[in-house]
């Protein structure tokens, strides 16, 4: 027959352990947590009944005691965009300095899925949250707001709205990029958008439409299309648009992943980079490991986004009435997918 | 005068909402969990008080009633090293379609960190963990086992132990690798461990020593060095390991990180790849976009250890007793790298 799970799992407590020890509940519990009021021989001894047993301490249970469990959840859109998971990384190294735990939740750009990570996250009990949210969330955060729980929001945000904010200047970047490309020269600039239900897309569009309008070049909503980040169906659309067979010499993506993609399919449509296209990316992602590096983009402070993002929670944890929103200055870096328009 | 965020967190209960909405805790617990039997126009007053209040639903609480809380644990050593987050990034996807939410917890390869994410998963209440443990946890992990926890280890396990694991061929991808090198002429092959604690690191240390042991040239332990995988280490590794001025003709490391950076530095050294060099790599990350796809590397199914690993724990959730172990098949896949020796 099957034993569940759930049936054996989790069924060894202190009072188990202090029975079989014949040591009292609070004697176990000091030497589990390494006190130091217990003899190293009682502990020792203690410590093997426990293991023998399968006892794990439930450090949720610690963390209800004392009111703080010293955890923060940190939620993003898609843990497998390096820019996430390099912001992550630092996030959980800021994090573990300062003696917190972090766990990371995936959404993959589902708003409901944002939902249920922040319901989950609010049940383990954490200190804080820092959620990278799409604007169908407004709702939901606003409820977190209501609640007082400490959260930051990153590299996203909602217009106007004063909640704590990381963000990075998306609308100065596109800008750059667009009077970068257009002081080359060119003037049939395709401008490749993200989501429109994410603000760094909405923000970067923007940069894009306001670097056209300042120039003498006139701007065609028909040089702006827009993909799907999810892997699959951004190959999908990215063909898409190069089967239209359209007339440019310049191509500004959303952001790096969808540029590197571009620059793999454009060779199948008789299209070379930079001899017939120019490329332009966001996000820098060449700091990293492994990247090719010959992507002309906008390179974004990754440490500096982690770092912002960690202080701000742990001084609203601090101060729940505190609130700060903060743009981060972005930089176009040159390499080899651009050249001049001929 | 501040405010702690705890006291004012969490403090909106059912019961609070009922009290003012005048109807019972039964009532608008079923309205806020959308149950059938509450009339629409009730459920609608009951949520938006409920939301005013800044009431959020208690996941946790939820999972301790049912009994099974649908969510796991996933724990990695690196999530910014690419070969995790695309394995979270797939887990994750798998197990949404199971109806599963999974959280990420990053150890950085630390054994503390490691018993630390343990315990808070099991704080938590999950139904499984899915870990990467280094060889130093074998305690945890036999605690883990004792404990009747539904848990697979992947990409590492632990020798002879009859645990859930799924991992690569480590021994025959290092073997095919460096039996690759040797065909094309190559005699003078340094290999660049991982560290020692990792189970991958030991076999693929092992399968590289076997294949120059099968072959007419000698095993010279000083062709083996090994370097920290934790980027700013592993920098000053790869130039201190090129300071010695070695000769070699080939160099296989045990991730494509390392190999990456080891081309990198080269030319910095007076030799380039593969002119000077031949370089072979382990992990074939440029399945993945943006990444360099000129590297000679071993290739790893990584949406089928996803899979496997998924499948695993979902069967020891259902049957606690359940057990296997599997190996996957590796291939070496062929690029710009590596040139015969002359």
């Amino acid at each position: 027959m099957k034993e569940s799970a759930k049936r054996a799992g989790f069924s060894v407590t202190l009072k188990d352990v202090a029975l079989k020890v014949g040591y009292s509940v609070n004697t176990v519990s000091h030497a589990l947590n390494n006190k130091p009021d217990i003899s190293e021989e009682t502990r020792a001894y203690i410590f093997e009944a426990a293991k023998e047993m399968g006892y794990i301490r439930n450090s949720l249970a610690s963390g209800l005691r004392s009111g703080f469990t010293k955890t923060v959840a940190v939620i993003v859109g898609d843990v497998a965009n390096p820019i996430f998971s390099i912001l992550v990384k630092h996030m959980e190294m800021l994090f573990r300095e300062k003696g917190y735990n972090i766990f990371i939740m995936n959404t993959n750009e589902q708003p409901t899925a944002l939902e249920n990570a922040v319901q989950s996250a609010i049940g383990y009990n954490v200190d804080g949250m820092i959620i990278c949210p799409t604007l169908d969330n407004l709702d939901l955060i606003e409820r977190l707001e209501n609640s007082k729980i400490p959260f930051v929001l990153f590299g996203r945000s909602f217009n106007n709205k004063k909640f704590n904010s990381v963000v990075w200047d998306d609308f100065n970047g596109a800008y750059i990029a667009t009077k970068y490309l257009l002081g080359l020269g060119h003037k049939k600039i395709l401008y490749i958008s993200g989501p429109m239900n994410v603000s760094s897309s909405v923000e970067r569009l923007n940069g894009y439409k306001q670097a056209m309008l300042d120039s003498s070049v006139s701007l065609d909503n028909n040089y702006i299309k827009s993909v799907s980040l999810s892997s699959k169906k951004l190959k999908k659309d990215i063909d898409n648009i190069l089967r239209l067979g359209m007339d440019y010499s310049a191509i500004f993506t959303y952001n790096d992943i969808v540029a590197y993609e571009f620059i793999d399919r454009l060779p199948s449509f008789g299209k070379h980079v930079p001899q017939h296209v120019s490329v332009v990316g966001f996000d820098g992602l060449q700091d990293l490991v492994g990247f090719q590096k010959t992507l002309t983009t906008i390179n974004v402070p990754k440490l500096k986004m982690a770092q912002a993002s960690v202080e701000l929670l742990l001084k609203t944890i601090e101060d729940i009435s505190y609130r700060k929103q903060i743009v981060l200055p972005v930089s176009l870096l040159q390499s080899e997918t651009v050249k001049k328009y001929e």
